[in-house]
């Protein structure tokens, strides 16, 4: 059978806004909880490259069978940068999403979900 | 000095379609085309981490001083998914997106582009 990745994928993109200075500054944890929230939303983890900043900010990326995970901490801001690309299909990552904003417990958040159409075929049927 | 990022980001992500084979078919060449964009774009390359599937399919995301940059192929469809989140300010990493589009000369595109704003002072002002 030749193989065929689902046409459609998903993109979560969400700043959170007023995390706690404990939570926000300590990166292993952080590390920690994306990677939590990966596994129980049952994403594959290839890899994973990560940078603590001077004085402060922390980035990592999280490469994924089912594409990629980020975060970058803005500690001067108290807020986090959260990114998840998979390529399972409309709303996927959801899951991980809602765990991460559970342990990170922001004040508020800009949040944005976007489907993302892989296989032009879709073009021509208008979706 | 007290050390402050941009208070806004910018995340571009962009579906390129009906590439040729030959080019999305060579891995290597495609991470020396989003290497090549993001160093004529000044982003610091911190490190690299990617995976090629069997059978095919292409990962790779780039940790930047300025955030992370990513592709995923999809061979099948004749796509690529362009990902780039860059931290120094509104419409940035444009440079990084036209070297990459020159080089792969998709067809046609889903691009989208969204300020990220990481500072919640913001918020209040209602920008």
């Amino acid at each position: 059978m030749k193989y065929q990745s689902p046409a459609i994928g998903n993109e979560i993109s969400c700043v959170m806004h007023q995390i706690k200075n404990r939570v926000l500054k300590n990166n292993k944890k952080l590390e920690g909880i994306l990677i939590s929230g990966l596994k129980k939303d049952n994403f594959n983890i290839l890899g994973k490259i990560s940078h603590e900043f001077n004085p402060h900010g922390y980035t990592i990326t999280i490469l994924l069978s089912e594409s990629h995970a980020a975060f970058h901490t803005y500690p001067e801001y108290n807020s986090l940068f959260f990114y998840l690309y998979s390529c399972r299909g409309s709303d996927d990552g959801r899951k991980t999403y809602e765990f991460v904003k559970k342990k990170l417990k922001p004040f508020y958040e800009d949040f944005n979900e976007r489907a993302i159409i892989v296989n032009n075929k879709f073009k021509s049927l208008n979706i």
